[in-house]
């Protein structure tokens, strides 16, 4: 029995069982209280959730919400966030929190601007909607980030003032900004960048995370920091990027990067066989079913993706028999649930035919409840492959849903 | 006690006391529940109320939604909201419910397609943003809505389809829907219409009203249905339309048309003199503080507006000092509620920098916050009226307020 509620200077994670692969059921405990693992992070990048109350967040099954560095840094300001009262108290969210160290969007966002918007996201679930083909040797193409070896001179995608992030100063803001698990700053390559180029990158995120670690000492306080895994497609970057990382001083890690269904079986696998066990792993941006079920096998803790948000925002939602977009006609005098037997607040209270016509006729309520339903949708998803490794029936549960879901037969391509 | 939670045919007006002027306390039974009178009704056009969850309402302290008889018969269609169980089930609010006639907004929104849009609401909280002279007498102003005295031949603001209103079809739409509380079909003219066709159209909306109650009848039914009182400013059509519309069996009254300030002290108080004082009475349109008082002391029981969520979607926010723009650069590093001492969700949990910040980065939840401060601030000071009337310090109660609110004296020049 605890004599204080927030227990601010207590991380810690443990393992409760193993099972597929390199799968695991765990707790990740912080100062703001504990999350269910495998789990599916909610995004609220500006600090809220699209659409949603926090208490809509958390009666939907959150455990947690990570917000976007780079975002909170440029509006309001991360200064402001922490006369707030930090994250929590400013945006009224008092369960478990995370931020990003902000790389991936000072290479994507803020390299972009004025550019269109770039794509490192999973193959299915994009973060931005337009992919620019990303030569880090074309200096014509990046005019707007600038990377030396100290950090990163990169142009704000909102009014094009000129900005820099350290390593020092990622962890400055995600300090102020307070949340309970943060990132060490990283440099998130292209996929299409050369094999030279990538290895030159993670040699300098190597020194990065270091730099992190040593900045986060010296500001010290309850946060737990995790360090990124890069390394894009290659074995032996992938390898020597865990090894690396792994026998740094950090309390978890994340595996950042492009992900295609391959490669979550292959490079995440890679990573995770060498990454010290009992330590939690997040991977980011990672969002489709499918993927889910290869990562939390291919040994992934926690997921964050705003494609349930994103997506529902446009009317697609997801169902045991696979996505569905609402405004199809066929759906207009649909009195059913979004989802047969859902027990989201969406589809407890409303039918398909009310939700349409919230969507057609532009009203914000349509936003918030296929957000609600589809976040609902993939947070019980990762729960239930929790609840399923822990009665040892993983593989049953993962080949029931996808082939609902993707209606094939998924025992041996998936 | 009860057997049955709603009692479908029920519906009564009960006086508790009197007080200044004609201004009384009151309780309109419905089948859905009890309206305690002075009350502001939340207005939720399309079967949501915007940017709010139906709890989110409920918690607000909202007692009655109004819905609007023309938008939901354009889209999704009142023979859609019948089969999905009437209002109350569709939009999931289970308290009580009205539906206006559609005939304010045949005559702005439908006769406005391709034209601008047309205003006929209060002075100060303007229902629709553009002024257009709407002279009845040039047709070259008005081809889409064409008057005739079996009805009202108009055009869709969406997509310009040709329609058709008559009472008998208002009545018959609005028996689909279903609402607690609905109202006759009337013809709202314009204040710049000159005497002459004032006149023409009242004789013509007191027919209507007569077969607005015929048409009731004949459908059969729960609903309550309230006649409309027309007449502009003008001191004979308001008296003549008091004794006529109030000759006629209705459970209640609307109030309608163009309503100054002025207009409310003298024509909204010459209709209630001849009103019956045994039936409720509702004030269409009317949402700034000082109309409420002025709409109490004239005999009123119940008030819809969209202003709370219209302004509140732009950032203007109520406060007992006044309005205010969260916009304003002063409120950037405001950590202090919204309104102060303030009991709403929004002023309880965050504060003007945090919803000031939100508008700045455009995120939904600001359009949800402001909007559940203004229609709590609105919701209270109705009822802080009613409560103020039970204990006989109306007066007293309307100085101190107002002279906060507009920072005058209000003694003599309200």
């Amino acid at each position: 029995m605890r004599l204080v509620s927030i227990d601010m200077d207590d991380f810690s994670f443990t393992i409760q069982k193993k099972g597929e692969g390199l799968a695991r059921a765990g707790t990740i405990h912080t100062p703001h209280g504990d999350i269910q693992t495998p789990a599916f992070v909610t995004v609220g990048t500006k600090a809220t959730v699209k659409a949603l109350s926090p208490e809509q967040v958390k009666d939907m099954g959150s455990q947690v919400v990570l917000a976007n560095t780079y975002h909170l840094y440029l509006e309001p300001g991360d200064e402001l966030v922490k006369k707030g009262g930090g994250l929590h108290r400013f945006m009224n969210w008092n369960g478990p929190t995370m931020t990003d160290s902000g790389g991936f969007q000072v290479f994507s966002l803020g390299a972009a601007f004025g550019k269109g918007v770039t794509k490192f996201a999973s193959t299915t679930e994009v973060e931005f909607s337009v992919e620019v083909d990303l030569d880090m040797q074309s200096k014509s193409i990046l005019p707007l980030a600038k990377i030396d070896e100290e950090g990163v001179d990169f142009r704000s995608h909102i009014d094009g003032s000129a900005h820099r992030l350290t390593p020092e100063k990622s962890l400055q803001i995600q300090h102020n900004i307070g949340a309970d698990i943060i990132f060490a700053f990283d440099e998130c390559t292209s996929p299409q960048a050369p094999y030279e180029y990538q290895k030159e990158a993670l040699d300098r995120t190597h020194r990065w995370a270091k730099r992190s670690l040593d900045e986060h000492k010296r500001l010290g306080g309850p946060q737990a920091l995790f360090g990124i895994v890069q390394g894009g497609k290659h074995e032996d970057l992938r390898k020597e990027s865990a090894r690396q990382i792994g026998s740094m001083d950090f309390d978890g890690f994340g595996i950042g990067g492009s992900f295609t269904k391959e490669d979550i079986g292959t490079a995440v696998r890679w990573v995770n066989e060498l990454l010290p066990e009992d330590k939690p792993r997040h991977l980011l941006g990672i969002g489709e079913p499918r993927d889910l079920f290869l990562g939390v096998e291919s040994g992934c803790d926690t997921f964050d993706c705003v494609a349930p948000t994103r997506i529902g925002r446009n009317g697609a939602l997801y169902t045991k028999e696979g996505r569905i977009n609402i405004l199809n006609a066929r759906y207009a005098e649909d009195f059913s649930p979004l989802d047969q037997d859902c027990e989201c607040y969406a589809c407890k209270n409303y039918t398909r035919a009310y939700v349409a016509h919230l969507f057609r006729v532009k009203e914000m309520f349509a936003g918030t409840l296929a957000s609600i339903h589809n976040l609902y949708f993939l947070t019980k998803l990762v729960s239930d492959m929790r609840k399923a490794l822990i009665e040892d029936n993983f593989s049953e549960y993962k080949a029931d849903f996808l082939k609902k879901y993707y209606k094939v037969d998924t025992a041996s391509n998936v």
